[in-house]
Parts: C-alpha cells; structure tokens; sequence
C-alpha cells in the first residue's frame, strides 16, 4: 500500500467543498479514507471547517478521528458540539478513548454528556476509568475484555462470550475469573472449542496467566509487555479483581512517546513540544534549559577571570577554552546517554564503582589519542612546547572528568527516584564546561610553574 | 505481577547446580521461568556453563532463549552445537526468528543446518527468508500466516485453516489470494462462523487489506502500522504476490530500536552500544565525533589566534567564548532536534523558508531575553557598558544563526536522502561553534571599533 498523503491540491479541494456545503461529495470523497489520515486532514483545516465536517460524517468514523486529532483541534470541535453530539461520539468509543476524551471536557459539561450516553453501562464503564490516575496501568487500560466464570461449563461460557465479544473489537485471550471476579487464569479459543460442552470451566482453564496492577507506571507496563512479546494484558486492582485490559496499540504509544521525551530532554527542551507549536510554548521548553548554559557560560567566564594574570605570557590557552568547554561537554553527553539507555533497557549490571572504573579507563584511553594529536598540532602552531603539553595533559584530565561526572550524575538521580534522562543534554554540559575550564587553567598553572 | 528480577544469589544457585552437574534441580528450578527471563540470565554465565544450560533444557523452550540472547552470546554457544543441534532449535522457531539466526551462521556450515531440519517446507521457508535485505519488509516478515483461495467453499476453507493455524502463534486475520496467490482481501473469524458452509469465498470477503511491499523500510512499516493500530500486516512482492506477514511485536522492536539509534546519534555516538559492551567497541562509537569536537575546538582556536590584538584591550571578550560557543551548541541541538523528530513523526507541515522564518523569530527572542541578562551582568563586573553591548549583541546574532543552521541542516540532509538524525549532537555543536565564535568577534570588533 502506499500510505496516504495529503496534498494542497486534496486540501484544497476540501476546502472548497465545505465552504459550497458539497455534502454528498464529501462524504463520497473521504469515504474511503481511513479515520488517522482523515485527522490529518482536520488538523490543517480552520475550526468552523473542522466542526461542519464532523458533524457532516457518521459517528462511528468521527468518533475515532476525535481520538486522533491535535488536542486544541480536538478541544474547538468539542466546543461546537452539543452535549448530546459529544455522546454519540463517546457511544462509538472504546472506554479508554472515550474516557480520556471526557477528561478533556470542561468541568462543567462532563455529568450532561454522561447523562446522555444511551448504552448505561458504557456510560458506567468510562466514569469508572475517569478516577484513575492518567500515568498509571489504569489510566491506560479498557473495559472492553471477555472474562468467564471459573463455575461456568463450556457451553454457557460460549454463550457468555458471544454477547461479549460484540462490544470488544479484539480478542486476544479469554480471561477466568471466580464469583468475586479475581483473575483465576486465562482461557484459549482452541481448547474452547475441542472441549465437551459439559466439561466445567475450572477443569480446562490454563491457572498461569500474566497481569499487572492497576497503580504500576505504563513504561513498566510497556517493558513486561515488550519482553515477553504480549498483545494484551489484564489489569486488577488491589484485591486481585480483573478490572480492565492494555492492549499493545496503547503501549506503542507509550514506547513511542518515552522515546520522544528522552530524546528532547537529551536535546535541551523541557517539556514535550512538536515543530508545528507556537513560539510561546517552543520558548517556554527551551529558554530554561538556554538560561542554565547562560549561567555555565558566565562561570566560566568568572573562572578564566580569576586567571588574568596568565593573560599576557599564555594568551594561547585562552584560545583553547572552546575546546576544552567542548570536549567536556561531548564526552559527558555520551557517557550520560548510555548509562541512561541502559537504566531505561534494564541492561546495567555490575557494581557502580565497577562502571565508574570503566568508564575512568575509557576516557583515559580516548583522552589520549586525542591530546596526542592536539599536541603536535599545538607544538607546530606555537612552537612551544610546554605550552602544548600543558593544554593536552589538561584536556586528558578533563575528558576523564567529564566521564565520571557523565556516568555518575544519571546513576545518582535513578537512586534518588529522579528521571535520570534530565541528566543528559545542557546539564551535563553545563556542569562539565565550569569543571573542565577550571580543571585546565589549574593543571595548565602547575606544568607551566606560573 | 511482579516481573522476574535477576539477583545474584540465583545466578550463584544456577552456577552452583551447572557446576555440579544437577541437571534435574536446574530444570525443576526454571521449569516456570520465561525464556525472556532464562535468556537474562544465560548473558550472565560463561560460554560453558551457557551450553551446558541450552543442551539441558529442552529445545521448545531454547529455541526462544537463543532468540532473546546477546549477539555475542548466542555466537558462542551455536559454536558449540552440531548441526542437528542447531537444525532442532530452529524447527521450533518461527521461520523469521529461524532465519535471523541461519543469517549468523558461518556460511560453511548453513548448508548442513539447513539439511538438518526434517521439516522440509520450514527449512524452504527460511531459506526464501535468507534472501531478503535485512533492512526491509521481506527481513523482518514471517513465512507463518493463514491464507485462503478466493475459489474455495467456506466449508474448506474452515478445513484449511485449521491445517494453517497449527503453525501460527497468533492468526489476527485470514487472508484471501487467488490462484496466483496474488493478495485479493481478508476474512474475519467471526464472518466465517456465521456464513453458510456451502458459500464461496469470493463472496464474502473483504475486498479492502492493507499490506506493504517486501521493500518497503522497516521504519516505513512501522509507522503504517502504528499510525492505522495494526496488529499485523501482510507483505506482498512485485507481482503483489502474498509472501509473508509482520507482526506488531517486531514492530516494537524496531521502534525501540530506532528510538536508541536516534537517541545515541543526538549523544554523539554513531553505532549502537550497550554499557556493557568492551572498551575498544566503546572507543570506536565514540572517538570519531570527539575527534570532530576536537577539530571544531581547533577551529576556534585558530580563529581567536586571528583576532588575538584584542586580548590586550579587551581580554575579557576571550573570557565570554565558552558561554559563546555553549549557546550556540545548545541552540542548534534544540532546533535540529525538534526537525529531526518532525520528520521522523511526519507532523512537518508548510514550506522551508516559513520554518526558518519561525525560527529566526524564536531565536529573537530567546536571545534577546538571554542577552538582556548578560548585559547587565557584565556591565556591572566590568563596569564597561560597550562591552558589555558588544557581547551581548553579538550572544543575539549568534543564537540567530544557530537556530537556523539546526533547522536548515537536518532538512536538507534529509532532502537528500540522509538520516537527519546524525545532523543533532556533535556535528551541529562543532559547526555551531566555529561559525559562532566567528561572529562574536567580528560584531564586537564593529561594535568596540577595533
């Protein structure tokens, strides 16, 4: 297949229908097309063409191109819609999109458009998912699942599962429950239908069965379900009670949206933003973290203050300061980042001194082939050369550092229960720039005997 | 649950056991141990204990373990399997898991493994799997699916399947060819069971399937099939033959893996690494983009060497380069990082010049409010107000052409067909060093009129 793009030419002509109110040719022309890319679409379009095209289509395609849509989109379509209209809508939804749809709603609507919802239980169902916390395994989870009684034969339970199975768009694994609704164990289609009808449930069911609790953090959800390569895991609370289902779309975008963060921290920006927000939101993500290589800048600059005095006969080692602030910042931006992938893959083993060890080792050999060619290079510019040899020494001092500290500050704040992925990125070259000038002038002092 | 935690007392209980050869404790202790799990802890034993262990249990449950095991690792045991050995683990492989591994295999005895293997349509289906590019659809897809002719009845047709379905973990959906085998359409499960047996095929499917071309990038695939929640999808050839199907958990994989890719080239280290890995593997990722560092570093060396009369007047323009060059890096990793997950996410929209425009004005105005703080810290610690203008302004240019040398530099490396992701980290800080501190000096010296 090729996947749809959306052209100018395509947009256009949407454009142009809405505002000629083209119903019949809107509804033929985006017929076909699948509800993400028709959210593409609705994204580029004002709100007043947004809100006519929604309430143009069914709702049983509108529904799930809501749960697609940018958020402020979404929020100014649902402004436009009557309470009445936002059920609907809800009424086509699996619980989980209906509920973090409703958790969107302003305050003020919410108990209006559940009282509309037709279907009761779905209704019960989506208020029942509104009190858990939005990072949590119940935040994520659905209520749509098949469960059967471990006291049922396999006849009812066939019966049971029919009715259920309606309102559930995958399968997945038929969950055992008993009368108090604790997860018992775990059911296969196969051995349903090559077992007696007569057979009880509680004599076929397979008693070993994968779950998580409702408090656990979705990226712990999203490792167990990686590791053991499971579509779908139940979910219970407290007592052991089945009360909801993840299914692996959901931890996509779990995976997908860690890596975005992780990889924004790594890169100076705070808060998760995209290219297409305005100026205001990408200043507020990227100014704090501009403001703290400000500050390591005027540090610096303080530091090389304090060294004035080897302005005169040295001048050359100030010329070197970028590179010095460089280095430190590249070797601790590396160090930092593998440490913090390894924490986040479960992969680190070993003692912390053992890890500061190595990567003491690595630097070390790093450090000197690099200040090896920054030797000769400086001999050959300057001709001096103690000069030389005390910038080089310096940068293999700093290079290793800048090694620890990049391997020791992201171990640190996991211990501490703190994200270590804020660790990498300007904090890291912030800290390394003020120690690795420090440590140059200083060691550059001793060898030069000033 | 709580998921498996590899302590050190285990692995000192399972060396214990290897070591005095108590085969039946060994098997009763990870009798209910996931090969996820299993696979966890043979990375920690040595390449003896290793084999014993795979040789011990039973190839069901290896075949899975060699699946999850370090690179590394799993060389080292296959080392000391025969060829039957080897040729009964994949047997109880997917054919996708089996031809990764048949990948690994010195080539002079994958002819042997392969004549090992009793089933001989599994052993074709791996070798058609050898011959598609690692890096494409036809690499990472599967042999396993359940595929019906459009000619046939539903009552063979439920026949058939049942043969299919014997080999297929998961059957997600039914597909439909013709005599060809050419892809026509897909059945549901449900669509089977309430039609009549005498029906034929060709009508009652569903004419609508998604499916991708062996070709297409893994990368590609997995954004079709985040973007559209697919659990599975089906590959076809040139000739829009069915030949294969991905599977959701693959596609995890790859995110994952894409994600660490990225991640490392914004740290600056250009293969994949783990911690774990040797010192020289270590070296190897991360030499070259300090050594890129260094050149920069030189770079602006030399460059302050061409402006060195100033030191005497103005010395303490040389103290401000770290801060200089600090916010010019970080400028253009933030900028270039936010383009480079634009274009991994296809959320980039509108033209080139719009963007840099953006740009330019978000780095207005980030850099007027840093420089507006430095100024007034350094025309109070030096009391020299033109100075202190000169870098501040100078800190506003430079931002400037940082913003927009990230944004320009990922989005023409991607115009040309070049992973923009190596345009983050190392590559825009060195580049962004050099051209700062060159614009730092030559506006202070207009502005100072030196």
């Amino acid at each position: 297949m090729t996947p749809f793009k959306l052209t100018d030419e395509l947009l256009a002509e949407i454009e142009q229908l809405i505002e000629t109110q083209k119903g019949p040719e809107l509804e033929y022309l985006l017929g076909d097309v699948h509800y993400a890319d028709i959210a593409e679409i609705i994204n580029e379009l004002n709100e007043d063409e947004a809100t006519y095209l929604i309430k143009l289509l069914d709702s049983d395609k509108t529904s799930d191109v809501l749960t697609e849509l940018d958020e402020d989109v979404r929020e100014a379509i649902l402004n436009n819609l009557s309470s009445k209209e936002i059920a609907e809508e809800l009424e086509e939804l699996d619980t989980d999109d209906a509920a973090d749809i409703v958790a969107e709603l302003p305050e003020e609507i919410i108990q209006e458009v559940i009282s509309e919802i037709e279907d009761r239980e779905h209704a019960q169902d989506i208020v029942d998912l509104l009190r858990y916390d939005e990072n949590s395994a119940g935040g994520l989870m659905a209520k749509e699942l098949v469960k059967v009684n471990e006291n049922w034969n396999v006849l009812t339970c066939v019966k049971e599962m029919r009715a259920q199975a309606e309102n559930v768009t995958r399968v997945h694994s038929i969950y055992v429950v008993d009368d108090e609704d604790v997860l018992k164990g775990r059911l296969s289609l196969k051995d349903l239908l090559t077992t007696s009808t007569t057979a009880q449930i509680r004599d076929v069911y397979i008693p070993k069965v994968d779950s998580v609790n409702v408090n656990e953090d979705p990226e712990e959800v999203a490792k167990i379900m990686s590791k053991y390569d499971l579509e779908a895991i139940p979910v219970v609370d407290e007592m052991g009670r089945l009360v909801g289902r993840i299914t692996i779309d959901d931890i996509v975008d779990v995976i997908k949206e860690e890596a975005d963060k992780d990889y924004q921290l790594a890169a100076g920006i705070s808060q998760v933003v995209e290219a297409d927000d305005s100026i205001w939101e990408l200043t507020r993500a990227r100014l704090p973290w501009l403001f703290l290589g400000l500050l390591g800048g005027v540090g610096a600059a303080a530091i090389m203050g304090g060294f004035e005095e080897m302005i005169s006969k040295h001048a050359i080692l100030f010329f070197f300061t970028p590179l010095i602030a460089a280095m430190a910042g590249n070797v601790g931006v590396q160090s930092s980042a593998i440490i913090v992938q390894g924490l986040a893959n479960d992969d680190l083993k070993g003692s912390v001194s053992n890890r500061l060890f190595k990567e003491m080792l690595l630097a070390l050999l790093n450090g000197l082939i690099l200040a090896a060619i920054l030797l000769l290079f400086t001999w050959f510019w300057k001709g001096d050369f103690y000069t030389a040899l005390a910038i080089s020494a310096s940068l293999v001092a700093v290079i290793i550092v800048a090694g620890i500290i990049g391997t020791f500050t992201p171990l640190f704040l996991n211990q501490r229960g703190i994200d270590p992925a804020i660790a990498t990125g300007p904090f890291i070259t912030t800290s390394n720039d003020i120690f690795g000038i420090l440590i140059y002038f200083w060691i550059a002092k001793i060898i030069l005997g000033i």
